[in-house]
């Protein structure tokens, strides 16, 4: 079964790219970043001339993957520009690359809440574009202290509850996808 | 009162622009484009560099905005990107230039639906930084058909449920912001 | 594989129960009628007396589905009162008989939208108690005069995209509950 | 400027209840309990009889409200069928007594998000309403520990923020209502 994992920031030091890094190395996946993928915002009169290489690539590690992991944080509320604008290239790649795609999807966020606004918007995305979206979802809440250098949570109660959540995630997303 | 409007996608036929730009023009108001401002997928890498020229430029005419009015188009279901970015990009503007502004929200849609959808996930990003979303809103379906060379609608029906909306939101208003 | 399906609306004549029952009708399927059950108002002080009968009831059904088809009107731009009513009730017997459930939310509506807001909250409800809520949906709009008095869809096109839709979950639920 | 409070839950004990009567009490305004009204589960089949007493009850001092605080429980990730009944149900008298209300929601929560999820549902259901809801909400996290013996918030910066909100809505409605 191949995994997967990316993130919706950009920034070298971002939060929810350590989570989706921590989690595809500790399953054997792949981490995919978006910022040197440099996808432009999206303008119809740019797709005119060609879908750009950063969401072709992007495209292709949707497509080989069985199981997908987005972890994303929460901007003003919901989704954020990046990973809304990412999924709405990946929409205009023929066939749809996200179709019928189990997911599961986390959130990191140095507030208290985890991210959790978002991560319901963020499931409609998916949703609408026909992804399997993993009922169980998780939100890191202060998350700027919650890593160690390998990208692993450091509260053992909560790395915990991660493992055995993309544990079960990949189960059923064998289920589905075999 | 001063109104600014513009819309939540790019293209230069963009449909949400012709009706964001409609509605200025019959208000004399004004109508930004967001593609000239080249608004950048946001990163806060890029941001401690400063804040780029056309967010500053966008803040500048919010700021400046007694009421806004947004036409944004549904992309698989939700927000656009596009949209999403740059309230993204606004709200690492301080002072907060969408503070308690007053916002009416449209859609333009070639679909049946008229972007229900994703103005109710436009609605919650708005409010979370302080708007006062009209509780109002249109969506124009099949709008690839309903506009004249003005970017007036075709369709007498609905061209007199916008004038009405526009007004009632107009006077609700200059309550808040008189 | 056991189909039960009910619906979110109780008048004797709502269309929502039509739906379905032709859907049950049609799989082979068992349709349960909320009205009968007399699900109260959620009240915990009612519930300190013992989880109602007809709650009792309708989790016993639940638990007993191999997957579940569930058709909700639209009130007021969300999922109904009656439905999120007896969600609430599921939620407090224990073992959780909505827990891991596979379900497909359908929607009749008298309006040109189908339901389309209601679809997206119900979701929410369901998924957030541990269900696969099937990312495809339908809602039939001007459903006063969509269906025969065998509750099956008049509408050629829309009667084979509900067949098309309920065979690919019932596909998939035997995928996740086999 | 008359103020009218209540909740979206049914219990005597309820810690929204008590939310709801603690705002009422400090600013002179009235509490509605909405347990000895005994609004039934909505049903067509009922309404043809008539609008039951406890809903036009309910109704009469919406109507009379200039100002509205509403205190909702989530009950899975959601508003409660309860509260949401409650709106279905006002929905159905004429003229509608929500339209154009200034509303304020809050919530109080056992658990440590406070009800977030709940809020923003409860939103769209008043705004599909007419209802103009104020963008500034409060979740009350672990508020089985939150009250004193007057339903005023123990904790000193939750009180203070309470009461900030309560006050700039309460302004807020004046010029909406005025």
């Amino acid at each position: 079964m191949k995994l997967v994992t990316f993130a919706g920031s950009l920034r070298k030091d971002s939060l929810n790219k350590r989570l989706a890094k921590g989690v595809a190395q500790s399953q054997g996946g792949e981490f995919v970043d978006l910022q040197p993928l440099s996808i432009p915002v999206y303008d119809a009169d740019i797709e005119t001339e060609g879908i750009p290489a950063g969401v072709v690539t992007l495209a292709r590690f949707v497509r080989a993957a069985d199981a997908l992991i987005v972890a994303g944080p929460e901007y003003n509320g919901t989704i954020t520009g990046v990973l809304k604008n990412a999924i709405d290239w990946l929409s205009r790649v023929k066939p749809l690359p996200l179709d019928s795609k189990p997911i599961l999807l986390l959130s990191a966020s140095p507030g208290a809440l985890g991210g959790v606004r978002s991560l319901w918007h963020t499931r409609q995305a998916f949703e609408v574009l026909g992804c399997h979206v993993y009922p169980g979802m998780l939100g890191v809440p202060k998350a700027h202290e919650a890593f160690d250098a390998n990208n692993s949570l450091v509260d053992e109660r909560l790395r915990v509850q991660l493992q055995q959540l993309v544990s079960a995630f990949l189960a059923h997303a064998s289920k589905i996808t075999g």
